[in-house]
């Protein structure tokens, strides 16, 4: 193997890589492990042997050649994965990148398309990762699209293209990948054909995966369904009832840039950064194929419980099935008080187990359930794991007396975010949902969202994510017919979580949304609950027709239980 | 803690607890961690604190004061398990012992009641370890038992009592623990409800688990099935989909006793020991509970890999939905001749998945899969996992030129077996499969199975379970009234696994079936391939009206492809 190696001594170091004198950078390509772009083998073994050469030998980066690569599942690494937001388990991984620091992948602008059930990137316990110039997608996707031939009374038929392959058996709609591999599906969304994005003012049906139906001939097939509704033509998308192959995992890594990456699709989200430090995501295209209406089948990015800075430059997010961005801290809800300094924490969320959130001197918030009002600071002393629910959480200092079980307890710190010159549009669900308390800058931005643009919450109740802000500039950005769907009350929609009226305005605080422009079928620009301070000031709204007025007589503006709230209409 | 322990200097060490004497023996009751029996609150975490307090302070016995303890997955160990012929995965252990050794857990006849989805013993790297004395049972089984009311064409009514909750949703029969969580079923078999047995000649019917049904009023329900068949007043058994939870898991260890433990339930199969030595089961009653018609939902033992001795004494094994025992090796399949010294190896069959069954220095046998016969012994040198389906196993010798891609390796190291007095009655499918090729001997045991009593074969085309015997005794046992079910063509069945014309004799050697008792409605004695030398004498054959007779014109004696056979009738 040796003498095939080519080593490039660079003569300077690229951006991120503050490699020591020592250390000079070096690179080598894939095709020094027995694969080349194109020929339509399995590259897993290739990448897989190349990811452990460039960890032995302190490799700096991996060159693709142009080209098409094909991974699957067979010889891929194999590891239990906890995965926020996502569907935690045992995954196979073709890029696994585990305790590396200083490492690019380069690709080159090649093509990996993934076969089956894998997740293409999981990179953990890493420090200065650069991902750069490829795009992601699956030769089967997780979710299936149908084109609505005809609609009756709690039935419509649905004609599936030759790339979803499906049987109905027992009676029932299953999807495959015309093999043995099955596609199951929890959810139905109506889409727009035509403009790529959901339908108006539809909702999600769901129906679990076993939805009563019969073959009616030419890859048609009439599914029963209550009080379905849906327009001839429009595309019928059948969500997974899974999210276990998000396209990029980032877990407990400082310092990752992911660069010119477009992704068609993965099952699940786009990029999931969790416990992490640092993150840059910058022309990054989220994107559904050319012959299909979704991209990814959950959110384009989201991060949880990340520190430093997030920032997201650049980019476009669209199509995807849920959110551009959810950026928040995971609240561990306290099931019982063992004694003065010592709490045992459950994480409620089935999507949060195994996020392993506190560790020894973590400085933490303990925080009202009711009114989401944090009443101390508390430092962690010890954490004892029991599984991926149950957690002991011994302090460093006694508990406040005011403490009491149900109430929730999250990280306090917190990661700068900045937002800038991306555009999200044509999803399922909200633009970006923000939650932080330091500072947030949402700016040069597009949204074209069926839901709310711009939402800030966090809840302890369902979802347990912590959110709230301190310091939200929202500036220079364009609000384009937002709330076409039912995903949202208003354009921006500052608040606490699922229960709105909070009892005192403290849970939001420093917020100015200014130079914006909000073109609006829709009235609702800004909906403000439990907000310390807001300016609205230097925006242009301009009334249009782009969908079918509703909400015709609502307040544009709606302001609830905040104070010093300033509107400069 | 400390001032509550009680230690107790022992003047004796107990069976099988070698200890050196710097190291007394030293016990403690489960009381001081916090628990007392029949108090109904969750023992799990005094479990736990106990099994770690012991293997830290090097206690020897875990005493349970004799009563009622309850367990739940809540605050109970998690692991990743794989369990040869079980389900695989993500499990909560209640007792999960990892790497002891001269440990003993004393049950004092307690009766252990598992809630959920839970694992009840998990064994893992010990060396020395009883477990005597206890009951284990589920509070909602895995199964689902319903009385037949009436049968129509394709159609089937059953009353369902309360301890079997269930709903109809989206026209479909699921069970449930009458909250939230699930219990699937994959497979219906029909049962005698007064003899506690399957009934006569019945068959499964492998359904999965969305069963048309409608609830008909009163926990009656009428389902859908083509060509049902059953007679009113039997009971219709819900066979799980899964075998998750197996009731005593043993992996990796050496000098394991259990003794005087009553099974009447668990999700998988009662004692499966796996890659162990030296295994002694006795006095284990595996019985359905009073009210109830099945025991556990696989086999009662099974062994998988194991060495040295498997001793199997004074057991009753009924009720259970498979095999009494199944003894064998696993093959792994040549997926791909790397070199002349390095094989790419598969384990084909997903119970399987994650058997680390070679290791360094390992002594395996290459094997012919259409044959069946074994052209080669080699030694590992080094192994690599790719995955649990995949390993790269290099060998210290130029391997064969007869090898081929296909053909299969199993270890070439086999358990001793001795099955003396043990009851295998009324359950679904055989009584024991054996597979080793060292000494077998089946003394004074008692068998009424449904299928044969005794099987050996081994397969390479499904289930890849290595068999073969060479020195097997069958003697003083009592065949009473076997295969009044559908799982064999005789009451002793010697076989080469499903591809039973081998083209030559080699798979079974020495086999002397002697003293024994067979009372038959059904002729089919002894069914016999691929063996060389076998002897059958001085057996008592009493022709017997049990059941309906079959087969009235079949031969006792069925032997093809053999040598060396003498049926002294």
């Amino acid at each position: 193997m040796n003498r095939h190696i080519i080593i490039y001594i660079l003569t300077c170091g690229c951006l991120f890589l503050y490699l020591p004198d020592v250390f000079p950078n070096k690179e080598i390509s894939i095709t020094h492990f027995g694969i080349e772009p194109n020929n339509g083998k399995d590259a897993t073994l290739a990448v897989r042997n190349a990811i452990n050469y460039c960890s032995e030998k302190k490799i700096n980066k991996l060159i693709f050649p142009k080209g098409k690569y094909d991974f699957y599942p067979k010889l891929a690494t194999e590891k239990t994965v906890y995965i926020s937001n996502n569907t935690d388990g045992e995954k196979r991984i073709t890029f696994s990148i585990d305790n590396m620091k200083n490492f690019e992948i380069d690709g080159g602008g090649a093509t990996f398309i993934f076969h089956g059930y894998i997740c293409p990137f999981v990179i953990k316990n890493c420090k200065n990762i650069i991902l750069n110039n490829f795009s992601i997608d699956f030769s089967r996707t997780f979710h299936s699209e149908g084109i609505i031939k005809a609609v009756h009374k709690d039935e419509i038929e649905v004609y599936f293209p030759e790339k979803y392959p499906f049987k109905i058996e027992n009676e029932r709609l299953i999807f495959t990948d015309g093999k043995k591999i099955e596609y199951p599906y929890g959810s139905l969304l109506e889409y727009n054909t035509l403009k790529k994005e959901t339908a108006y003012q539809v909702h999600d049906y769901y129906t679990g995966p076993v939805l009563k139906a019969e073959n009616i001939g030419q890859r048609q097939v009439r599914i029963h369904l209550k009080d379905v509704k849906g327009t001839p033509g429009n595309t019928m998308v059948f969500a997974p009832n899974h999210r276990l192959c998000p396209a990029i995992t980032i877990d407990n890594t400082q310092d990752i840039n992911i660069a010119n990456i477009t992704l068609y699709h993965c099952g699940g989200m786009g990029v999931i950064a969790q416990r992490s430090k640092n993150i840059t995501v910058n022309k990054m295209k989220v994107s559904a194929a050319q012959d299909r209406t979704v991209s990814c089948t959950a959110d384009a990015t989201h991060f949880a419980n990340c520190e430093g800075k997030i920032i997201l430059t650049d980019c476009l997010f669209e199509n995807q099935m849920d959110d551009a961005t959810n950026i928040h801290g995971i609240y561990m809800r306290i099931e019982k008080i063992l004694s003065s300094t010592s709490l045992l924490l459950r994480l409620v969320h089935y999507e949060q187990y195994g996020m392993d959130i506190f560790k020894k001197g973590q400085k933490v918030e303990l925080v009202n359930a009711q009114t989401v009002e944090t009443y101390s600071i508390n430092n962690v002393e010890s954490v004892k794991r029991y599984n991926k629910e149950f957690y002991q959480v011994e302090f460093k200092e006694n508990l406040p007396s005011a403490l009491k079980e149900k109430d929730v307890v999250g990280s306090a710190i917190y990661p700068e975010v900045i937002l800038k010159n991306c555009i999200c549009q044509n999803n399922r669900a909200r633009g970006v949902l923000l939650g932080s308390r330091t500072k947030i800058i949402v700016e040069g931005n597009k949204f074209h969202t069926p839901g709310a643009a711009i939402m800030t919450g966090g809840d302890t109740e369902y979802w347990f994510e912590q959110g709230g802000v301190s310091n939200l500039e929202i500036k220079n950005n364009i609000f384009d017919n937002c709330n076409y769907g039912v995903w949202g009350d208003a354009a921006i929609q500052i608040a606490a979580g699922s229960k709105d009226k909070r009892n005192s305005p403290r849970f939001n605080h420093n917020i100015i949304i200014e130079n914006n422009t909000f073109n609006v079928f829709d009235p609702r620009i800004l909906k403000v609950s439990s907000v310390d301070g807001l300016i609205f000031r230097h925006n242009k709204i301009n009334h249009s027709t782009a969908y079918p007025a509703i909400h015709t007589t609502a307040e544009p503006f709606n302001i609830e239980n905040s104070t010093n709230i300033n509107i400069q209409k």
